[in-house]
């Protein structure tokens, strides 16, 4: 059993046509297609359509190779677009799909492992709440068997898509009263998945994750964690990448954490755990196409401070925080790796310290 | 003779509490300020106002401690405040003085030296045409001389403030008519300043610099240029800085250029021929007090590639290219220094090859 | 004959339930729409792609109801998305279709009329050239015969959506080498549609089009003409909207013309050319309903004044002048109408005054 | 005793050369000045920096006028600039200062009469609550009696710049331990004093002004306050403007309240209240001269609905609904008024219902 990954580089967020011609000539087989992980060159925000646009052109790919519906095809195959390609970024899609079977025996050396796999649905009463952090860590700990990865050290990122349940004004309403306020929202949901990421692994000790703590004890964090929420969703979609000696193929995954935004030492040290050497600070080019994924969330330091000295990217009322800690994230992975399809997403509650974050990256082995 | 400096950080355009403690406790003598540089939180653009802020203030500063009036301090004292500290950059100035006498005869090793100058007064029918080019490198080589730095490779960064002077409607008709349009703006300024360093220097041929080169023939660049332009001055403002073993004290300054704007290694070079070592891809925490100033030119690849990839920076209507690019380029500054008092200005016609710029840093000796 | 319109305020880009569920229930005969004229909540610019959003979800429902391909839809059916709503603009579309057959005789009163055409394909040298304008007022002049309008008077809104061609850049070198540099961009492209507009109804004397007054002799301008420019169309597409007495149907169609960005009493002209009657300033909310589509085009006054006073819609480097000119025209026109669902577009060469421009309505009769 | 009033547009936020030159010709006496109200090209928002320098600008004039410090001129004279022209609206200020004494006895007609004064100083913990309305309404009634408006209904502008105190974080933390988390807030603050300034004036019922009703209760409402709030102020600053036998001079004021957004009647009732005509929808440019003052308050309604209709104003991630709040009414004012210097400000909790907003008007009398 193997993960395959290959990157696309588009030319707007309906561009498809790299995917089709690999379809089309039999390269990527679409029924084996798991996951579909890309940037748009969107806001990110709330007024973004580049995800829709890019989703429904997908679904449109499919509904011509597989027969299957939008609906079939959000059900099965995790589509996973990030608006925003500041700076540098390059919008890409980076599509996996899989092959082969599962080994006999483990291998000796551990190759890129992944598992897909769904909450159950959430009450808006939960969300939010230590019944997500749960139930998240729940299924975080099945998709770690099902890969068949061993050791909690062995997962190296946790894509989360969560769940926000609508609800009835008088709900809310309802639970104010009983002093129990809705965290039916943005915030809650990607910190009570990135929570339920890191008690599943260890990172996180479950006794410390009390209601009370959930998206104000920022001592608690996952390093693995990348966690979005989506509005309307009412269960949890995950996706967990690892190493493991029961898959083969020729990818492996590494991670680090960055302690704050400009902490460039943990990007340097996640291409050091893939073998990938840095002469003169940057990748050499002829092992950049070794590097197949880079994944990263994003914040801007809610202290507005950097190592103690002033920021402005939250006084700014002209520009989001959002797309400067995006681009700034971008540059240093672009910087450090010399390549440019980077997939930073932001907003990073209890993915490593405030105003820092995790990063990941898929290679080829050498 | 030895050039002081010493960086503030601010928390506002107009904060120059730190400045007015260090002029007040005599650490800093007023009158021997020659050049102030600092990044303001504005968007850098034609309705930023915190440049003028900054001035203001300053000009207030002055006033009580050397009765100068703005007037006489803008003859002066060179300011140079860029708006936009997009990203990680934290708004600061950087306040050079001067001290001492020259040395009867040079010392064994040079240390940073600087000169102000400026040219004569342009007609805006010069501007950005050879004659600018012409005078600005006169000008250049004088301030070389003056600041008795021997060889044009020891000149690291040449700050010019160029002349965009006004004109009535019927010039600029006259000028059509006659086949010879008025280039007294913005990148036509900036264009011919950053050639007449680079002839001044060696690094263009002269020869090809004509009136059609331009803003055109983007094969001729500095490495060193760093020029802005300002409607309505009709004299360009020359800053040079290089070393000299004229010069004592214990600063130095190196440069490098970036060949496109994810041109890490380029960074890593000035840091090295600083001897400020990087252990791990970051400047060592021990020797980020010896950083004091990093200078760099940003903008984004007019024809929308970064190493043959798309990048978004200049279809993005709603955020300048400006703003990512500054914002790019000092994240990876501060990635590679751990020191977000970053100066990034931008817009960098005939400065690097077009997508990249320049970068200079002082430094103190270890 | 007669044409019908239909109002549809949706929740998105891609929301079509409304003209969905009105072709379902046998409202309106998808084989009879002509044109969709809309307004979606993007930018208005180059990255804005709620307008490809919005025609791929109608692309599919004529496809569920028509077969057709969404080639053959966009070649059959006027689809005119404009990008951009500002402050009050509730996101809408207007559906427009025909039925029934051409009248025997002329009617008494005159009810709305139109037409739909194209020009030939343009080669990239024509575009914004003398040669596109007289090609456009050919194509109005035939569309204002086919539509039976009698009187260039009675025309009042001609949509152009204006030919860009690509070409190679030797085609621009050479086209700058001989002297006529190549105009193949928005701006001339919609300069060169409106004056076509203009000169086939005699708004504008076709004696002073001359190739040097497009987009320079701001004297020469239509007042319906509402032009945008598509890159990559090959010929531009017409919609031309008059009143004739060969037409039935209870609408009709006015228009005025703003002289600058605040002629309300333009606006009011119009009101009162469909006896829309509007004590207290604003039209009274029993004739509301009788209002069906609201159409202007705005633009903020190059000069940098409105009635000799100073506006910052241009200098303001943070937000576009586009946005803030439709964001104005439509609010003059929500607080005049009680209506919401306005269609501003912008960019107005040649449309009205510098500044000013062109407003149409359609409406139903008392 | 005579208010006078005269407006000077501005060619930047440091442009003071227009009453530079009336207090230099002795037209306006600077001690006698008692506010300045203008608009500055900022946004509004955290990072506007125009304000600050527009009020040091002024405090150098009138350091040389009056030798009065920056300190003391802000605290004799009301200093209310607010930044964000956006759209048609023109950079202005409107200087109000008054002559003469006392009249003996009343007299028959009404002029404009103003009141300028101070709350005491509140401490966070009051900020936001019922203490700040109270306090708030006191001086109002003060206010109203020092003017000699003798009824509520004479009163037609409140302006108040509200004080939100600093606190320590330990305060904060101990408010919430006990239930009553701290409102020394932008939002309550402003929310405060408006209900203080309708409770003043009987427009809003004290015994329904709780503390949960502060923000909550939007039923309550004042339809002449206008309030701001500034960080780190101690104690509120209050303008009340009115219409009083008791004073003579030439100009009257009036006001208004906008329902919704679009209430373009409401601005029309203001101008008829004055006698100022509007034939064609607009104030006739012979009377134009007579409106001196134009202010209100806006705000997106947040329930993202116009009179049923969707806006998309709080939505756009790329522009504050405030800017464009501003932009909608602004452009409806000037449509009506024919006058582009049109003083909004935007935020407006308990100002009017929500999404609509108080209008006053100044004018010279016929």
């Amino acid at each position: 059993m193997q993960v395959h990954a290959q990157r696309f580089y588009t030319a707007g967020p309906s561009d498809i046509a790299g995917l089709e011609a690999a379809v089309a000539d039999g390269t990527i087989p679409p029924d084996r297609i798991v996951a579909i992980i890309g940037k748009t060159e969107g806001n990110g925000g709330t007024n973004d359509f580049t995800r829709e646009l890019a989703t429904v052109a997908l679904a449109q790919l499919f509904a011509r190779h597989t027969g299957e519906t939008r609906a079939e095809i959000e059900d099965r195959v995790v589509l996973s677009f990030s608006g925003g390609t500041e700076g540098v970024t390059a919008p890409h899609m980076l599509v996996l799909w899989q092959s082969g079977e599962a080994l006999a025996e483990p291998a000796a050396d551990k190759r890129l492992a992944m598992a897909v796999g769904y909450t159950r649905a959430f009450s808006a009463a939960e969300t939010g709440y230590s019944a997500m952090v749960e139930e998240t860590a729940r299924v975080v700990r099945e998709l770690m068997a099902q890969a068949r990865i061993e050791a909690p050290e062995d997962v190296h990122l946790v894509q989360v898509k969560g769940a926000i349940p609508a609800y009835a004004p008088e709900e809310a309403d309802a639970a104010i009263a009983a002093g129990r306020p809705l965290r039916s929202d943005m915030v809650h949901s990607r910190g009570a998945s990135a929570l339920g990421v890191g008690v599943a692994l260890g990172e996180v000790d479950a006794a410390r994750v009390t209601d009370d703590a959930i998206c104000r004890d920022w001592s608690l964090h996952s390093g693995v964690a990348s966690t979005s929420a989506k509005p309307g969703l009412q269960r949890s979609e995950i996706v967990l990448f690892g190493n493991s000696r029961w898959w083969d193929g020729d990818l492996r995954i590494a991670h680090g954490v960055m302690q704050d935004i400009i902490d460039l030492p943990a990007i340097r040290g996640v291409l050091d755990a893939l073998d990938l050497p840095c002469p003169d600070g940057q990748l050499a080019p002829e092992s950049g196409d070794r590097l197949i994924g880079v994944f990263a969330k994003s914040d801007a330091d809610y202290r507005h401070r950097i190592r103690g000295r002033r920021h402005t990217m939250i006084t700014d009322d002209d520009i989001s925080d959002m797309r400067y800690s995006r681009c700034v994230v971008a540059a240093q992975l672009a910087g450090v790796t010399g390549e440019t399809a980077i997939y930073v997403s932001t907003r990073a509650e209890h993915h490593g310290p405030p105003g820092g974050g995790p990063v990941a990256m898929i290679a080829r082995c050498a």
